[in-house]
């Protein structure tokens, strides 16, 4: 509750919890990114962020709620895309950037990246949120899709949805296969994959955009 | 150990062999489906198979060994994609086949799908198992992919392995997505994606090919 005269003090309160939890946040992922989220626990997290136990479960209620902080990043990558598209001159750019920022967090290494999927796959909890993300997701990647369609760029008969729904499968089934394969360029494989896809959906205007430069 | 004058006797019990293994696979298999893994026990599986808890350690280490049958079946229908590549007028045809003929046996049911990519990321085991199919498997398709370009519909440029990695993106992430969403056709979205994969490495003959009719 924050009554008018106490605008600054809860201010500066509020910024001290949210760099707080920000702490906590980056100290798992580094944790994670090095054993994966099963053999991680939460007083390595806290020794590694410099808080006490406690204050860990002020924060997120269970080692797994680190995760909705990660799906709320996720779900700014898209909204921020979402915004690009909206002025930007040709849209297979922003496809390509979108991908790949939403692979650089849980991409931080193979071993964090199969927990991640893993947990999501087998953890009751983490799979409803991510089902979620999931939807939320495919729903902004169709208003890009169909911004798409109204620069010309994407063949008109195809449906937002559906081609939306096929971009996650891409970018998810690149980030599965790059975690259960030998090591390799993350990224690489993404440009790969969504050149592939970018030009499946284009029309010829898609492909000629001098944005529209193609990678092998 | 067979001898000369025994092989019509071991024929027979090969081929019971055969038989029981079969049985057990297949009760695990349906088992998986309603259950998951996790939940299904070895008992589960031998009672439905109507053999001895015993006789399943005979044939299987352990439940987790089931997959290796999955795996081996895997093959098999890369192999015959491969064999069928080879006569064909086009390998459009091929590869959907191939790619729904794959989803088909772990993809029975959202939660088998859902338990078995789980186990896949997470049991060290199951981890190498996946791996090493995963490498074969784009070993095989890449050979499909470079008699798509002799027969001139995969465009001459691109690279057959890292073409077959990208169709295995396309191929996994759309198990992975319909595994995790609201329940829905599975072949029917493998034939979206796959068609805008097509369009995405296809030359002019390989989209106006007859057999290469599109569906939105």
């Amino acid at each position: 509750m924050v009554t008018q005269c106490q605008t600054k003090e809860p201010g500066r309160r509020e910024r001290r919890k949210e760099e707080t939890r920000r702490q906590i946040f980056q100290a798992a992922m580094r944790l994670f990114e090095r054993k994966g989220v099963h053999d991680t626990t939460v007083e390595e997290i806290t020794k590694a962020a410099d808080v006490g136990k406690g204050t860990f479960f002020n924060y997120f209620p269970s080692k797994e709620a680190i995760f909705s902080a990660l799906a709320e990043r996720q779900m700014g990558i898209l909204d921020r895309a979402v915004e690009r598209a909206q002025t930007a001159a040709s849209i297979r750019p922003v496809m390509i950037e979108m991908a790949k920022e939403l692979a650089a967090g849980p991409g931080r290494s193979q071993i964090m990246l199969r927990s991640l999927l893993g947990l999501a796959l087998n953890n009751k909890m983490l799979f409803e949120l991510f089902t979620r993300v999931l939807a939320k997701g495919r729903e902004r990647v169709g208003i890009i899709v169909a911004r798409g369609q109204e620069l010309g760029e994407i063949r008109p008969e195809l449906d937002p949805e559906k081609v939306s729904r096929c971009l996650q499968h891409t970018i998810f089934g690149t980030n599965f296969i790059w975690a259960a394969s030998k090591p390799s360029d993350l990224m690489a494989w993404h440009e790969r994959s969504l050149d592939i896809f970018w030009r499946g959906i284009a029309t010829e205007k898609g492909l000629t955009n001098k944005q529209g430069g193609t990678k092998k």
